[in-house]
């Protein structure tokens, strides 16, 4: 016989789980459209080098393999690159904006832990052509808009900009090789790796401390201002202020009593380039959805338009509403049509009938024993209907005699 | 610059594209739903061995690699092995039948033609758990009845009973292997090679005429007759008449016109067991569902259940629908709220109150030329709102202006 087991870190979702991962989805693919995103969908691999662009941080996990040309495939990572390389291709001569979204399995050769698989579902948008903090504040508040139409309760959506921090590295000027290992650290909330990577650079003690201290930038709005008597470097500057504005628009879009200001958010991807957000839960242990402008990735496929976006992991939310308890509303009457042999006709009819109404309708022409239906629509929690005038009177007392 | 090929045989699907495949998809999802089939999601890979044991036709046409540890893993190329793996493992338990639907993308390599890809979605069930023949009748009227939901018109059902040629090539006394290889020739309508096997054969002229005329037995219900008065072993017999009851069954099912009793239908799968089907329209020269009964498929995971079931191709019922220029009712309202910098609450309160009617609605703060958002909403057609009166006044004038 074959072994039945499955390839570590993947899953099956058994009936109850795939419901609810579809009205999910479906939730946003709605929401996503409301907003004027439109769905487009990329192949599962890609040539190595599409995928590798975006995504430094993810090439050692990718799942590589050769086409029969001996060309290099892998197994999609995440969306991003494959939708620049659409953006860049297909769609380079459509108006900007471009709104577009996304709902992919993506693929990860990681350690598998609890609610983290190596096959995962994700739901994303991007939006590209804009550079206005307007652009990111439209992003971050479709992804609050996200968790509260899908149900989720008790998030927080923490929002950095990149450039803050950047602009405190370079003006200590740090190494390319430094900033992206400490950044990765921070990402990571690695303190000790932090601390330990700053020790080996030649900074001053005041600057080790203005990097340090950015772990402590998070709270409410008054934190930029808190941030700005941090720094006196342009870039930094610049970037709160932007902050700020995007912040003030969130506070419009009526999403501010989620959002969280958080300069440490750095994301581990190199490729973002301006404000970056994290969603989550307390109830879980890591973020539900990350995002942020990615200015020069499109770039690298030969197309230079500015982009924001975001992505939000559908089995972790999923994961999340389970710990929350959330009722979710699939209710649909549930019914067995058990059709005595010689009323067949009836029968169909009948089921026809209740299909029409939006009831799920199961057909079954009786020829087992009673018991055993009677066993299996229990089982189910189906409900019970009988066509036959002779099965109606013997169901009756049969379930009649139980009672 | 990184080079912007996909790999051959792979596919964008563009929002137009993709909004019809949504709509599809959702479409089958609902009815599948409706006749009590309910949704699983398994691994896009699995271990080789899985996946090859049901297949035997599509092993070469896998995209195999491997894992870390040295395991061999393949890309799906059909679902019906990962269902059984799944009922055979952590379905066991439940009680009979099984009724259980995916829709899912696959993977093979074969060589690209129009329509035809080496990655494409498919939308299926499986029914396990059922011997007689209404579990066949029942998904045939399904896979109808999928094709009447989606709009396609001028489809037709071919169904055969592999054990109707199984029955004679064994009284024939054929070698397995030439029965595989007579039987792969008449799934492919091949007749040169149907004929140069079966002059290699040790038949006499009888038995191969005998053969030879499954080819003609295609037509209505009277198909059946002539077939019983070809042969005289029992196996093609009872196949008849297992045929003969599956016909009345989709009669009073209400799905009968679409159906045409043929004989040849074998397919190129070797786990089917007995009822065979395919669904086509003339607008493609290659089928849109198939399916059938493997009754023995799932016993090879370990677990002894009879089952039938079907696949439709996404992708082929898509090109079908275009090529009869169906027209998707996926009319949805797109908007732009064109919104003053000085009026933005007022404008997002009126997208959001269009988004609860049901609206597509972008939003934009003005901050270009007012031609190049006019120009915007042309080339996309959108609806144009305004929000503030002194930004209304200029579009009036400019609007007003071109006319």
């Amino acid at each position: 016989m074959i072994k039945l087991q499955r390839p570590e870190g993947t899953r099956d979702y058994l009936p109850e789980v795939a419901e609810k991962k579809r009205y999910i989805e479906d939730k946003l693919h709605n929401l996503f459209k409301g907003w004027g995103y439109e769905e487009i969908i990329t192949p599962t691999f890609e040539f190595y080098d599409i995928l590798s662009a975006g995504t430094e941080g993810l090439q050692t996990k990718m799942y590589n393999f050769f086409d029969r040309k001996g060309q290099i495939l892998a197994l999609r990572p995440e969306m991003t690159a494959s939708i620049a390389r659409v953006a860049a291709t297909k769609l380079k001569d459509s108006p900007l904006p471009l709104r577009l979204s996304y709902q992919s399995n993506v693929f990860r050769y990681t350690s598998p832990r609890a609610g983290q698989y190596r096959e995962f579902y994700q739901a994303g948008v991007e939006l590209l052509g804009i550079t206005s903090p307007m652009g990111d504040a439209e992003v971050i508040a479709m992804a609050a808009k996200a968790f509260e139409e899908s149900g989720l309760k008790n998030f927080k959506i923490d929002i950095g900009d990149v450039d803050y921090f950047t602009g405190i590295m370079k003006a200590a000027k740090l190494e390319e090789e430094e900033q992206i290992a400490i950044r990765q650290a921070l990402s990571q909330r690695n303190v000790v790796e932090l601390e330990k990577l700053l020790t080996e650079t030649e900074l001053t003690e005041k600057q080790k401390e203005a990097i340090l201290s950015v772990q402590e930038l998070r709270g409410r709005v008054e934190v930029i201002e808190k941030a700005k008597d941090l720094v006196d470097n342009q870039e930094s500057l610049e970037s709160l202020i932007n902050l700020e504005e995007v912040y003030r628009n969130l506070e419009l879009l009526g999403v501010s009593e989620y959002i969280c200001i958080d300069l440490s958010v750095v994301r581990n991807f190199n490729y973002y380039t301006g404000i970056v957000f994290e969603g989550y839960t307390k109830d879980l242990g890591y973020t539900i959805c990350g995002g942020g402008r990615y200015d020069r990735l499109v770039s690298k496929f030969g197309y230079s338009v500015p982009a924001t976006g975001f992505a939000i992991g559908i089995d972790r939310l999923l994961l999340s509403l389970e710990k929350q308890d959330y009722n979710f509303p699939l209710i649909k009457d549930k019914i067995l049509v058990l059709i005595d042999p010689a009323y067949k006709e009836e029968g169909f009819a009948l089921a026809e009938e209740l299909r029409g109404k939006d009831k799920q309708v199961e057909i079954e022409i009786f020829n087992r024993e009673l018991e055993d239906v009677i066993e299996y629509i229990d089982s189910k929690g189906l409900e019970l209907k009988v066509v036959g005038e002779e099965l109606e009177a013997k169901v009756k007392t049969l379930v009649g005699g139980k009672e």
